[in-house]
């Protein structure tokens, strides 16, 4: 592992952490008691199929989102989401993806695994890192490049391109788009008109649009509202691929455990293909069944983040700190560039974001670093430290 | 998911599983206990590296092998020991590989996925499944056929094959040999001195030797002192890739865990970049780490395991059935066509092994089926069922 993640509390010991985006209610009590009493049926194999917890998420999904109607069958479960990601990289094989970056490293990660090449949209900092008009542009550009190069198959999504027994890897010119709703590292939620656009021009231009929705539970109730998941399209637009994660609401990172959703029945099916059968324990499958109850816990924790992260955006930006708009459980910010050394140095670990393409250091002394929103308390605690007072 | 695998408690509920090669004295104590104190800690990451584990395991090869020394850059973990072999396949990239079957059914499935050709040779019923001197001529013959591809690049393992961004997939002609030891379904042992020229032959040949040591645990004492482990040689012969697990010994397979050892760092390196960072559980890392040190467990579980072994077989034998030798903790058998079904029926669930390449029917009214050695109790349960009384 040369790349530095958040969260890493194992190489700082009894450090209070910023730098993992999880919920800080914690894990509902009905998820822990689902996976104690899991470990002991742990004696038996998983359902490779994940049936019964398959069920229970299209049920969660369509209390979601009363427009749409999601079955099982457009489920594919992970050992968390990161997982999902190499597995759908693996079986859609495009020749080029495009990223806006900043954004989450595993979809860099994944790519490189296959060797896909991948086009960077840089976002910019004085437009708060919002996906805009720009954007479009960009995209319907990367289409265009996707229909002109060589070797270019353009059927759609039927054709799964893992590489033939006898011929080569490469079946076409197929391109990819991933997005996150809210991104990370910077917190930012597509706007509903935008988010229409794209995935109309993905659909028309047959680009598979990758949402990576795993921050999305963390919308507060006014942001909820105005704007839609890429899960209210996806039974009509075989395009669309979602990517959801109980990671990061349900506080259960160490159980692994992410789900993405899509009406392309062959491309869930070659993921199936490049996945073990027994890839989500049933540790994991016991707890999310659980956790796919708590759509409450889930709600009363965003309204608390909501109010929580403006206090604090409000402290830093008061302190003299620039700081983002998000629209999730943590917040980006720019700060003097020895900020995450001078908080570790007190206990405390940010998420230091300059090894983010589009969030590298310049030299003029400042520097990216990515924020947990906490509780009340643990955030004054953070914000002593940050010199905000 | 339409390979039918052992272990599907979850379309047969309720009924007694011989279908799953698990323990029958079930996971020890400090393992259920390490797992629950795990679901506290898993709202934390788990460690991507497994750093803790990986050292924990390296002493725990170390004191069952004295002719060796592992060290913790040798080891790779994973979500099961089938993960791994999907994640070496595909950072091996073979052009061919050998197999000896009937084998498990996830060599063929990661192979298929990865695009890889499969040459297998089969083992023989009349000569009890064993591996012997006919399949070292048929290892010759790979490994001229190898040499002889077009295309081959013969530098050794250390250029891993991963698709380049601009280049082919396919680098040159590699070849793979998977082997199980003891092999699954038929629980025969390599010999001591098949298995010295065996890797004597692909160390020299530049062939990957795989050997699956997931059922090596429950050798009994005879067998262990005339046999030795692939990790043995590891240290010094980067060609040879062990992989073992944790699921079977320790009863464990619902919280997934396996490990791969193989002294090949670029290797290592290659399938990591193929792997999402966090693809083994909190829970089964601190659950592995306690399972590391119950070897005591382990070798008296394998002694009983051995003893009701053979007063099965016996009983089998006697009652018409045809038994093959077996080192491990399960039997396969033939038997009437429709004995899997008069099992379940009876609420037994037994292996019926049709599926396995080798293992076919051929009409003649009888049919091989795998059933995993439990305790005397249970065992004598299902042997009346088998009408064996």
């Amino acid at each position: 592992m040369t790349h530095k993640h958040g969260g890493d509390i194992y190489t700082y010991s009894g450090v209070r952490d910023f730098s993992a985006n999880i919920n800080f209610c914690g894990m509902p009590e009905s998820v822990r008691d689902a996976a104690i009493r899991a470990v002991d049926l742990s004696v038996h194999y998983p359902d490779p199929d994940c049936r019964a917890l398959r069920q229970t998420l299209a049920d969660y999904e369509n209390d979601g989102c009363h427009m749409t109607e999601i079955r099982p069958e457009h489920i594919i479960c992970g050992n968390g989401a990161a997982e999902l990601m190499f597995a759908l990289v693996g079986a859609y094989f495009p020749q080029q993806a495009l990223l806006a970056v900043p954004s989450f490293y595993e979809y860099e990660q994944a790519l490189d695994a296959f060797g896909c090449a991948i086009c960077r949209y840089e976002m910019k900092a004085e437009e708060g890192f919002a996906l805009g008009e720009d954007f479009l542009k960009t995209l319907l550009r990367f289409a265009e490049k996707m229909d002109q190069l060589p070797g270019s198959d353009r059927k759609g999504l039927q054709q799964i391109s893992i590489p033939e027994k006898e011929g080569t890897a490469r079946a076409g010119a197929r391109g990819m788009v991933i997005l996150g709703s809210p991104n990370n590292p910077t917190g930012r939620l597509i706007e509903t008109d935008i988010l229409h656009t794209l995935i109309e021009v993905c659909a028309k231009r047959r680009l598979l649009l990758v949402l990576d929705e795993s921050f999305l539970d963390f919308l507060s109730e006014e942001d909820r509202i105005r704007t839609f998941s890429g899960v209210c399209v996806l039974p009509k637009t075989p395009q669309v691929f979602v990517i959801r994660s109980f990671t990061k609401i349900y506080a259960l990172p160490g159980l692994r455990f992410g789900y993405g959703l899509c009406s392309d029945r062959q491309l869930l099916e070659g993921m199936r293909r490049l996945l073990q059968p027994w890839n989500v324990s049933l540790v994991a499958q016991e707890a999310a069944n659980a956790a796919a109850h708590e759509r409450e816990f889930a709600r009363e924790s965003a309204q608390q983040v909501a109010v929580n992260r403006e206090q604090m955006a409000a402290a830093l930006k008061g302190a003299g700190y620039e700081v983002f708009p998000s629209n999730t459980n943590f917040l980006l910010l720019r700060g003097p560039e020895n900020l995450a050394e001078d908080c570790l140095a007190h206990g405390f670990l940010i998420r230091d974001c300059s090894n983010f393409p589009g969030l590298k250091r310049t030299g003029d002394g400042q520097a990216y670093f990515r924020v947990c929103v906490r509780s009340r308390e643990e955030n004054e605690a953070l914000l002593e430290v940050m010199g905000v007072r």
